[in-house]
């Protein structure tokens, strides 16, 4: 059954005769058109009844038209938008609604009851359960995507020198990226040296590689209209043993929960399989985020692998196992690779080696 | 007076006693703290009597304590974060709230909603004027960000051959502007060759550089908190000589623009200027987006340059002037500055020349 079928044999189901999708993404996901409309309007209808309608502004039409089998509509900056999608739709009235409550905003939000005046009904939960069990060919892309990305954390790893800044080392990865042919990095390029990586989040800057200290690297590409993301975080010189214990710690929970994902068990018991070995260490404090993240078409979508997600994890889920210990001042460490749950286990995307590597600089 | 302290004076003026900012750009204008939290939430509550509170992700509260002066408070992934918000604001009842209508999605407007339980006003135009007019020292800033496109242009004037693609030329211009220290491009990188560029918002792809054509670059870099963003359409080898008139077309609107903006002139009579030199030489209908947007910690803000948008431009309000004639399978042009209304004028903050630039390969 094709994505758009999928939608609307679920809109026979739920009694609804339009359903309105907003995110780029998820019209991507169904279309197969790619497009940031940015403050511009882009939106998708799907009727039961009636062919699909694709609206978008004027300037990205011929694109559109080139990409998709169904009616296409564009407006001109001048125009009301809202008037034009009543005019493009059948002439009936529409008797209950989905919209994508997770992106759709305010603005589009009473737009839209300028022309429908009714509540709408949410259908994230629709594009998010359909996004969430990844095809056979969805996961070949995201293989191509986890190659990717080892190839620019070896990047990175070649270009480790005292006399480089973290800027340099991900503009290099980028540089290199790019010639292979890589448009766009997955998320902005992480490069944190020693204390810089205490903080979970911290900012890439023209701080030298530091010696005797950990480089955590986090990266990953697009391609293929799929994601993938990595951390790894590596030993430059001799870091002191405080440093490596904690490194040792972190890959521990990574294990701990990789080996554990097999369809069946529940999100919240992966992140706890992680969390409960470095709780028990005493370091729990330090690890102040989810275990990890869903991702596909982009690096961050469901299933959210958290304490208290009662989601029963399935064959084709894909995500992110990412531990981290962040003492501040002290030390910084993540361990990420994403995989998807095959029938028995657990397959990563990325094949960089986890134990801890040393580069002498 | 502060920015808080605008808001909160617009708040009593307009007998509102709490404004909520979802837009991480929004927060960032006010109160100097950046940060992407992807799908979890961030918010900035802010009120006429009492201290602000920023609520954001755990793992973002210690960078967010050591940039603002005011209370923070960070949700677990495990917590409801409407509970905690409405924790830790000051417990009474909210009589009128603002909020942005433009960022706001339905699924956080219901989250607030189950704590607010009211109708919100949507305080968009507050934080639009606000940045609408921008002071000399967010003007110094989108010099600096306008000299580094000029930089990056010439990186890539420098890489034009024709033993390269598209996308080499992109990893060049990026790498460069990376090595000097620059993070992030205000948007993904456009170099586009022949026909290629005949299409408004042609993507770069392995295409080799074409002799005797026009080669179209687009770009900007974000810095110091904001951002450029330039056009420039330049000449490989000897294109023919419709192309040329295409070009000096082009050209002429965009310079018969430039020359009237000042203090006084309507949005809609700029777009004007430029669209009816296209329009009577017979290429109006290749001409199919608006002449400019705003600009500044965005690449696209208020104002939007384009047919009947009324706004009185001022002094201090920053956009580009960017007239394009696309005819498919035959030509693409489009000549890009943006800059700032001064007293009785406009200055650009690029420099790169305007007239028809020629590269033999």
């Amino acid at each position: 059954m094709s994505k758009l079928n999928h939608v609307t044999s679920y809109l026979e189901t739920n009694k609804l005769d339009l359903a309105i999708f907003s995110d780029p993404v998820s019209i991507y996901y169904l279309t197969g058109y790619h497009s940031d409309p940015h403050e511009r309007h882009m939106m998708l209808f799907v009727m039961p009844d009636h062919d699909p309608l694709l609206f978008l502004p004027a300037l990205d039409v011929e694109r559109a038209v080139a990409t998709v089998d169904f009616p296409v509509a564009g407006y001109m900056d001048s125009e009301n938008p809202w008037q034009v999608i009543k005019s493009k739709l059948p002439q009936k009235t529409f008797s209950a609604i989905g919209a994508e409550f997770d992106n759709l905003n305010l603005t589009r939000y009473h737009g839209l009851q300028s022309i429908f005046n009714q509540a709408f009904t949410d259908i994230t939960p629709l594009i998010n359960t359909m996004k969430l069990i990844k095809s056979r060919d969805e996961i070949e892309k995201m293989l191509v995507a986890g190659e990717f990305a080892d190839k620019a954390m070896q990047v990175g790893f070649d270009n480790i020198s005292l006399d480089v800044t973290e800027t340099d080392i991900i503009a290099q990865i980028e540089f290199e990226m790019k010639k292979q042919g890589i448009s766009k990095m997955s998320f902005d390029t992480m490069v944190l040296t020693g204390n810089n990586a205490a903080n979970p989040h911290g900012i890439p800057s023209t701080n030298k590689i530091e010696n005797n200290a950990l480089l955590l690297f986090d990266l990953g590409v697009e391609t293929l209209g799929y994601t993938s993301d990595m951390t790894r975080t590596v030993a430059v010189g001799q870091p002191d043993q405080f440093k490596k214990d904690i490194y040792n710690l972190t890959l521990e929970a990574h294990m701990a929960a990789i080996n554990m994902i097999k369809p069946g068990v529940t999100a919240g018991e992966i992140d706890y399989a992680a969390r409960s070995v470095i709780e028990k260490a005493g370091y729990g404090d330090y690890f102040n985020h989810r275990l990890g993240h869903g991702l596909g078409m982009s690096v961050h979508e469901f299933p959210s692998i958290m304490e208290g997600n009662d989601l029963v994890i399935e064959e084709g889920m894909c995500f992110s196992v990412e531990p981290g210990i962040y003492i501040p001042g002290k030390v910084g460490v993540r361990i990420e690779d994403c995989g998807y749950v095959t029938k028995n286990g657990f397959e990563v995307f990325t094949k960089t080696p986890k134990e801890l590597l040393y580069f002498d600089v």
